[in-house]
């Protein structure tokens, strides 16, 4: 049977790519991925296995339940976009201005969608249950996958077990960690009101801007000068806005950003750092601020025997070229949510085209789409271990 | 008749502030005042008094030929509006979602329409010629005056006068200078290219963000340590935009802003300085830039007699407590155009509401509705000196 | 008897350049001047005039009375040296390690002593007194003219002059104006108190360098962004230390630094800026703090009248080729004592030596000797017109 | 035996005392340690252990024959002081003016004199050698340990141990890493060279206090943003010196300070990345500059079975509650030299006091001399292992 399966999975590999290519021409931003979440449901409801949908939100579960009894193991595909704009020239570029799937998350989708079908046609064969939770809004905390987990989706699992494309690592290589795997992801806003005015008068204003600017570089001294060096933090300013026409002085800056932690006391640490330090730059400058720091997804702390189990079935996957135990990484992922409740393991299936990287979350992204048949054979084999 | 004249003023006062508030309902975008262009014209065609639209863009220029022969006597109102969003509680409110007259021009084109009114009423006993250029743009530049000086509306004129409505001033005090009057006002815009990616890997990047407000801060410097400091100058930035989602690192930071200068010399050596500012700290970081520098309007520079026959004007206005040369302001007005072309003056006009000062292009700008009424009379005082 | 002094200056040249380069070998620093004193009393003993010694520190005072009845004048020369290390190659370069004349004071001191000499040579024509105040410690604050002022030197003294040789001017020019002159000069000096430690343990410490070098930078801010751009300010940062080694996080940084300012709002304004920037900036890193302003001198503001007799005096002197009104200077002068006690007024006499500009407290200051001659000269001049 | 050597150093602990508070009391800087060299070899001869002096430079090497056969095995001990001033008030502080035993060298010494005192009361009883490897200079690059090295002291010996008293961990308790165990430490320095001049004339100079305070802002951001967040890094500046007086602008900043690093490719990173950012500063603000990076000590990483040798030794002193493998620290020393050359291990004996923890480097450093007892005891235990 397993090597029937695989054998399947090679010849199902075209209309992966397929799948794959459609979902990346129609994006859809997290929460609102509702189309999406529709093409899901109505491929499970050709493959008849019985699923489930909105979910927590937008989430869609299916359920294939083997003839044979055996564990009930979860497998776990997120499929929401990105708000950015797609700058690749191919021809399944995104439709949708200023959405993209930046991250792989189609391919994701895809996966699950695949070992599904193929599962299926072995159903008679296969011992346990599989579900397959397709989760929505990864990208945008708090995310889909901690009200997918208070719906009940893990309720009578075992296991559950997940990937990410990744391609920062090169196709053919397949990595996780025993413990930490992928740090907390924080987000945050601040807001400095400072006084607005004409843009010949500074005397008569707080110019906001200038105020916003000092703070960021400021803000840069929590990771120089305050953490232990040998702690592990990331500070990110992604947006800054303020401003409207070049000769106004703006009254409003606003900045957002996210922090990256494995640690709560350290997590504890730099939110009072910050405020600290938004607190003093504002006062010099006379100005008010608000802070707002919203605590998203707990690290992603693998299941140290599910963590290995992965490495093994990775290493039975001929396409695998090392399946190896890696430094954790500083992104997050709110698959920490799934691994709180149940033993499993997160892992990163290398997705970097040769000669064509580009950084996820990047207006180039793209993977190497023989990444996502690695990904659907590893699943496969961990499938058999617990057979 | 020039009592008569200042005594029909005070009965206009009704319908200027009628005017005035129609307009503030109603502001429209430097070059694209095409509604405010008509209402003028409209009210010249009711007046009888012959006009030209679509002068040099959305200008309107009507002409009063007196019943004697005399001076050409030209004055000018601008009548564009900000992109500023009204906060005012006020009836008179701004209609227009993020567009608001925060600069009084709606003031100064109601004071032009009412002087015209008054002379047609007196044409017969009128001396000279009295040009009312209504001009478009003047918050924008290149602006309204240049194209309509090029247009020709100064070609016969002999005398040009223009006032601003002015709330750094209180109501009932009239401000000149006898040369340098209001300074150049240059705009500028600053593209940090650096290079985007995931919020959790910044080494893969160059934060636009964190290059940007570091540059912020450098250009302060131009001002604080390398402009001898008996000169006078002002860099402002007004915008700072970049980051599209707080946990994707901007590639992106787009700067724009204004410097406000007296001197042709320090204009050059603050464009060289920002330049080798921009670069030194873009290099630092590995970003690379884009630097545009628009030279503005020149400044404003009064004719010496002028201005003194503004003042001596003012002084017959009983509404008016002082009359008085004040040191140059910061602030730009490309009626510089006109005062290249012809002699003449150009004045302030107190505005400041009393317990309520809002300064130019804040919000809730406003001003005391009275000093149109200064305003119109003092333009009237011009007249009868020129008679 | 006036033209035999000129003729008898021109012959004395030789002679001022010989002291102008002993006391130049010799310099002395303030409230230190212990030898230059004497060396200017001793020179009073051997022409037979009257002097007084210790006055008001190591201020000396000579009287000159004239045969004939007449108006009291005070020239005064300042004779202190600046903590600078000399690095000209001149054969009359300091011998005191790391003091040296970089300012001029010798130039000073010898102008007055030499005009001394050839008034006392026409004692018997001379009408009214001359008091020759030959002023200890200039260049650091309380400086020499309060105590000397308040010890009485200026009692019964109807008018006062005195003349800084200027650099920044070329020779032959002689520069006043008509009141303000001469900028106040404020010292201060800023303490951080950070906690120090161990180079490799960032996060144990307060960094007292990264926190004394973000004041700095946000202190820039004063001048680019909180004072009315028409107005004039400097604000210096005059040292800064902080640290003994290299693998040692510092604990203290030492700031000192120098305000112009002509205005005693825009004194007590920056003040108060500066305390809240620095107390914002510290408290942004748990820092505290010690910030000490001493209001210097005043500003140098001459008497209308006595600024004109300069100007014709100076234009009787042949060697002048121009003698002018010019904008005042930022730099400060403890003459400004003088004026608010009688009237009086300061000038620069240019002392540019052509193709080798030194600025005053640079480590290769220099200056035109034959400037000395001019400066003698026009206070010859002075005296004559008052005779 | 074994039990009677311990017992001797129960007896010696008052000994101990005397030694180290007479050597705290009598500093020497890196590289000028006579005194204390001199007092070492004179502890040796008393003994009657033969010893060489003017190892490598002031470095002092007894060396202790046992009777039976058996390893050579090196224990070193280092002696410099730093150029820190004492602030204790205890009976004991240092009495040479900026210098003091800040990092516990004197403890050091003291442990190693105590060894070979009992070693040599048991010499009949020895197998194998013990070599005391005393090295000046390890505080200051290029350090005593390479000189000693390439002086041949590592020639005949299997084994070198060495330790540190370490106040960051509380008394009792031992600790040690497998493998990286502190971290390489380099020195640099950074010369910023602008233009002098008066302190009310900014625009003529280039303020080398601003620009150095800006670059320092600047080089924060190598950390915070450049790296990889899991990689471990320090970059300290601990020195900033400019400016000689208040009133006259710095023309030269000189910048020290240290970066700790573990790995040969993030060295050349960081150099080049502060290279980039050193000169783009210093060019935004038309400045030049020098910079020296003296690549300084290299990792301290131990040899795994040593390390855990060492850890067993020390579970068999009584006063050790704690024998730990922990992560690394990011201080350097230069006893990674003698690791390059032979097996051995470097291990930290806690010593913090209860209730007084000072840190390294600080003015009131101070330890708990108690662990001079335990680190005795470990080198003791250690070299029972080797019999």
């Amino acid at each position: 049977m397993w090597s029937k399966i695989s054998d399947m999975l090679d010849q199902e590999y075209n209309n992966m790519i397929e799948i794959r290519r459609y979902l990346h021409q129609y994006p859809e931003l997290s929460f609102q991925e509702e189309k999406t979440a529709q093409f899901i449901a109505d491929t499970y409801q050709k493959l008849g296995i019985p699923y489930e949908t909105k979910v927590g939100g937008n989430g869609v579960v299916a359920r294939l339940v083997g003839a044979k009894p055996g564990k009930t193991i979860a497998l776990r595909a997120d499929f929401d976009a990105l708000p950015i704009q797609d700058e690749k020239e191919v021809a399944y570029k995104s439709t949708c201005q200023g959405v993209m799937h930046a991250c792989g998350h189609d391919g994701h989708t895809t996966i699950l969608l695949t070992v599904a079908k193929v599962l299926k046609a072995y159903q008679a064969d296969l011992a346990g249950t599989i579900v397959f939770i397709h989760q929505h809004a990864e990208e945008l905390a708090p995310g889909g996958a901690k009200p997918m987990v208070d719906a009940g989706v893990l309720d009578d699992v075992d296991l559950v077990f997940g990937t990410h494309l990744w391609t920062n690592t090169p196709y053919g290589i397949v990595q996780t960690a025993p413990k930490e795997f992928m740090a907390g992801a924080d987000r945050f806003s601040i807001t400095v009101q400072g006084k607005g005015g004409h843009g010949a008068m500074p005397h008569q204003t707080k110019d906001a801007i200038v105020i916003g600017s000092q703070l960021i570089v400021n803000l840069q001294q929590i990771i120089s000068r305050r953490i232990n060096p040998l702690h592990t933090a990331v500070l990110t300013l992604g947006t800054f806005h303020a401003g409207n026409t070049f000769n106004i002085i703006a009254d409003t800056a606003t900045i957002t950003g996210t922090a990256r932690i494995f640690d709560k006391d350290l997590q504890r640490f730099i939110i009072d750092e910050m405020e600290t330090i938004i607190e003093g730059t504002c006062q010099s400058y006379g100005a008010s601020y608000s802070f707002e720091y919203d605590k998203g997804y707990p690290p992603v702390v693998n299941h140290e025997q599910e963590a290995h189990a992965v490495i093994e079935a990775a290493k039975q996957v001929k396409e695998v070229t090392t399946a190896e135990l890696i430094e954790p990484s500083m992104t997050g992922e709110d698959f920490s949510y799934y691994l709180l409740e149940k033993p499993g393991a997160f892992f990163f299936t290398g997705a970097q085209a040769e000669g064509n990287f580009q950084a996820h979350h990047h207006p180039k992204f793209d993977f190497d789409e023989r990444a996502m048949l690695v990904a659907a054979k590893t699943f496969i084999e961990l499938i058999k271990k617990y057979q």
